[in-house]
């Protein structure tokens, strides 16, 4: 069974109810008091920090099955690490309080490896914003962003589909929405990618990885 | 029992020796076929990726009991996403091959839940980067990088001490050392941290998070 269906059934069971957010609402911010752990079933939320000048660092974005708290959980700091915030979706969350969560671990002991491969997931993309994000140029970081995206979906190398707007996709990227739309634009001409209001196709990943390099 | 403590019992049960490194020793290459998974028993390696330069970017350090290779293990990808080198200690570490890795997780459920713990701490630390990388000055990186190491040893506030160099300092931050060595110097004069050949002790953290403001 995946994530979403472990807690679906734990949920219903229990009588934990889905909780549902508008867009762009937040889900719970930086130093609030930690009450418990969310998964996400439906839609899309993005985790970010504030700097001191209360600029937005984006971290991730979640996706459906994903586990949101969790880090804060684990460090027993009992209070939220970041900033959780509904992207241009209305997701619907399920929320755990601390003592539920470790009752559904308990349960649910197959779990623990799935958070486990969830967790190096995050760490990966972690990685590859080191990587790429001190060092290179904004070109070179769309295209990785891009790349990274699309090895997450495992196999597939062509048509893949991604549902978030220009903004996200820019604050993923951390460069000027202005500066991204000239630069996505031009994948576009090439056919390397498509993308609408909400939604952004990688057409096929290798031809896009070759592109790497004279982008 | 901790980690350190589950991996000697199984690695005796199991007669998996300790594998022994020199300082500066490389451990496994980026790219190199992931057979297994590390856990350190003594000393500290530290973990970066090469830039297309082959500039060497820091990503984190590990301390005893900490496993090695455990993002590569669970994204399935068959080669090491990271290099990882033993600093200036000479560390010994288990090696875990995959089937046997797997093995351990089935005999130690525990562990499970450890390895979570661990994980998690690795993508705070990654975060705390993100936030004070990307937008900081390198004075206020220093600061961060030693308030966060401080905060991963719990509840101690006084005469924090630490195993590396300033070499391996440097690289956490990010920064030149001869710089790092005067901005350092700055808060030894200030009686705020201490520091020799292949350690640093932090004298007192709640005034280092004071001197934040005026570093």
């Amino acid at each position: 069974m995946d994530i979403l269906h472990i807690l679906e059934d734990y949920c219903s069971k229990n009588e934990l109810d889905l909780i549902k957010f508008n867009a762009q609402e937040v889900v719970y911010s930086e130093g609030e008091k930690a009450k418990g752990v969310y998964f996400l079933k439906e839609g899309q939320v993005k985790v970010f920090k504030y700097d001191r000048e209360r600029k937005p660092i984006f971290l991730w974005t979640a996706r459906p099955g994903e586990p949101i708290g969790l880090v804060s959980f684990f460090q027993n700091t009992s209070l939220y690490c970041c900033t959780v915030k509904a992207n241009h979706t209305e997701p619907s969350l399920y929320f755990l309080p601390n003592k539920v969560f470790l009752d559904l671990l308990n349960q649910h002991p197959e779990l623990k490896l799935k958070l486990l491969k969830r967790l190096c997931e995050g760490i990966s993309f972690m990685e590859m914003r080191s990587k790429y994000f001190l060092f290179n140029s904004i070109d070179e970081r769309i295209i990785e962003t891009l790349i990274f995206l699309a090895n997450r979906e495992g196999e597939k190398k062509l048509n893949l589909r991604f549902e978030f707007s220009m903004k996200d996709f820019t604050e993923m990227v951390g460069a000027s929405l202005g500066y991204i739309r000239k630069r996505v634009k031009n994948l576009k001409n090439k056919e390397l990618i498509d993308y609408g209001r909400n939604w952004l196709v990688i057409n096929d990943l290798e031809k896009l990885k070759l592109a790497r390099n004279n982008f």
